[in-house]
């Protein structure tokens, strides 16, 4: 007997037939013999058409009512969803964040996980209950209600699975597993048997719809084995855990992509101790995550820098620079959108030199130039002109040996370069 | 500088548009120099389409899911009208029912009021807030969420204001008050300015819609001052308080009937000691709730009997007594519908003979046959033929002098024979 968290998010449970579905795949499991702790989103479109109703009343609602607002949409949720279990004669129970006892800051919208308290869950599932928590939602000391910010839900489940010490945390969503890259661009993208937690987190934009970054560093953090796979079918899903059981000669496990990025760069800035702090300082000030950064050699005591923003943060960003003109004079600033970012992304790069210098070669053969990169121990990244991003990506799954059909017959990755 | 209570039905907040004007209508209230306590329930058809939901997946889904289900309705309207309010530029804060401090029995559907622990309503007040507070709604002492079943957000409206020892407790609802019959059926019917608690329970079948009796149960006995009024409009309401400063010579307030009446009569039963203690108490282990008794004479060491239930118990009454055969002997069984109950009701009458003899005379002028009588201190009850309804309500409406013509003209009602 095993201890499960099978977390389904919105679209798995989006209306009646689906939310039976998920009943019976959750009544499977139990009639296995493992114990089931079912965390659940909000039904479908409820959270829009919520956020919907409150705008109609208020343009800037105050954050604390929103909390009010969308928790109610998980509650309905495991209600319902215990219904269908009742229906199929099995035992269930559900409970909102407070009562399965997850405590947060005291922040509306986004608060994080301070402690939680499972013993209501461990009572119910010695009961031989089927137990449904609430995702995405908590309670402050105080007694408010508070909510997760997004990508609750999947935090919701890790951290429960790590609270209770379930032996595995199932995340189901609407694909199969996590992917080599975005089958919509590569064709042949292959599901991933396994991947770190490492590498998920630096493949999080190919996997933000099916597994959020937190839950994956809270997963990390806390040991807590993930599989992610299809509620629409049986298939085995993608395994993440710490040290995956590579295939000898894995290099590059998959390519992700991220069409959200602007370029912002401040020219001729003094080129005095400090000035780095203080821009990011400003930018921080303002929320706004800066990615990459770039500066370029001093001349003449002045220097070049540039880094990248989401597209959406552009406008701000450049806000915030021109404001601090007075105090950090600069001679220039200039940006440019339609930029995407690709990277490469695999543990065992740690141990294979040459690998961001074959990616250079690939993208260049492209005839494409790279504005600018960036690297860590397991992910190289480039910035490319938007245009080119599809054929870059198949070029380099290509390369890589991550095509599927070259994984079928040759049986293992190739680093052709 | 009063406290209010003021608490607003489904329909009053059933769209975008009414929340706003509720909303307006409590900061109205705030700025006359009060403080305000919004009871609220949910919004128009929402309790249906989550009962529709709920059936979809469950025929007979368990009463503490339906309780989790549920009180999102609630969870919801709190939230968007304190956001309306907020919008109105006054502060808000919504609690939950366990927010908000009220402790049930661990009942689901039903349950009860153990206790309020208003502190958190307090010190939002004492904040300056108006304070929103979701109806119907509790919290056991094991942290389960239940509800307090049928007219739930009344109770909630007028518990909270017993226990913040509210000025007065304001149910604001579509109609303008209670009127002294059913102003559909008779069209000069006229509202009442004031009417005992004691009264309000005895014509709760015409205020069933904006008061509940377990409502007005609840505020005799902690002598909260009741307004029913409108929220559609700023006409003023009925006051339900203990002793009304009535008119010398009121001697009826109101008609009340009920048309979910249906008669059972037993004949021929052994006349010993405890028979009647036997059927009824069958009943009660059915939860049937029996309304009129009569016992006609003993006849030949037998006697018949009959009562009235609800028109929905029916079926289940006559079966509970084909049960009990074996163990009570009787000749036959009988039972009939499409009957009327008509209730003359007023404080006034215990100290004025003859007001039952005139009602039995009023309705033979009728040429209505009277087949059933109960009476009470302040209420004489008469079953009659259903088809008979119209007649005999209006001829007693004008009997007792509560047209509203008499009464603008003549000043005082009129007890003519």
């Amino acid at each position: 007997m095993s201890l499960y968290v099978m977390k389904f998010g919105g679209s798995s449970v989006g209306d009646t037939e689906r939310m039976k579905r998920v009943a019976r795949r959750i009544v499977e499991k139990q009639d296995e013999g493992h114990q089931c702790v079912v965390v659940v989103s909000a039904m479908g479109d409820t959270t829009d058409d919520l956020i919907d109703q409150a705008k109609l009343l208020n343009d800037n609602p105050p954050a604390r009512e929103m909390d009010m607002l969308m928790t109610t949409g998980e509650q309905i949720s495991i209600s319902l969803l215990s219904m269908a279990i009742h229906g199929l004669g099995h035992k269930a129970m559900s409970f909102t964040g407070w009562q399965a006892g997850f405590r947060t800051e005291a922040v509306h919208g986004k608060a994080r996980i301070t402690d939680i308290m499972p013993e209501r869950v461990h009572k119910a599932l010695d009961d031989g209950h089927i137990v449904i928590v609430a995702g995405f939602q908590g309670m402050s000391e105080e007694g408010e209600i508070t909510t997760l910010g997004r990508g609750g839900s999947d935090t919701t489940a890790v951290a429960l699975a790590a609270a209770i010490q379930a032996d595995v945390c199932e995340i189901y969503t609407d694909v199969d597993g996590i992917y080599s890259t975005d089958p919509r661009v590569v064709q042949c993208a292959r599901k991933l048997k396994e991947i770190s937690y490492d590498e998920m987190l630096e493949l999080a934009n190919l996997g933000a719809a099916v597994l959020h970054p937190r839950a994956v560093e809270y997963a990390k953090h806390n040991q807590v084995k993930l599989v992610v796979r299809s509620s629409f079918n049986h298939n085995e899903g993608t395994v993440v855990k710490e040290e995956t059981s590579m295939e000898q000669g894995v290099v590059v496990s998959g390519i992700a992509f991220d069409k959200n990025v602007a370029r912002i760069s401040i020219l001729g800035v003094a080129d005095t101790p400090g000035v780095l702090a203080q821009v990011f300082g400003e930018l921080a000030k303002e929320a706004i995550d800066v990615d990459i950064i770039v500066q370029s050699g001093v001349q003449n005591g002045e220097a070049d820098f540039s880094f990248t923003v989401s597209l959406s943060d552009r406008e701000r960003a450049l806000s915030v620079i021109e404001q601090i003109r007075g105090k950090l004079p600069y001679r220039d600033v200039t940006s440019e959108d339609h930029l995407v970012k690709v990277s490469i992304v695999g543990a065992g790069m740690v141990s294979h030199p040459g690998v961001a210098a074959q990616m250079f070669d690939v993208i260049s053969q492209q005839g494409v130039s790279i504005k600018m990169v960036s690297t860590s121990e397991i992910k190289v990244s480039c910035v490319i002109e938007g245009s080119n991003l599809e054929g870059v990506v198949q070029a380099l799954h290509t390369a890589y040996g991550l095509d599927t059909d070259q994984q079928a017959s040759v049986g293992g990755p190739q680093v052709r370069r």
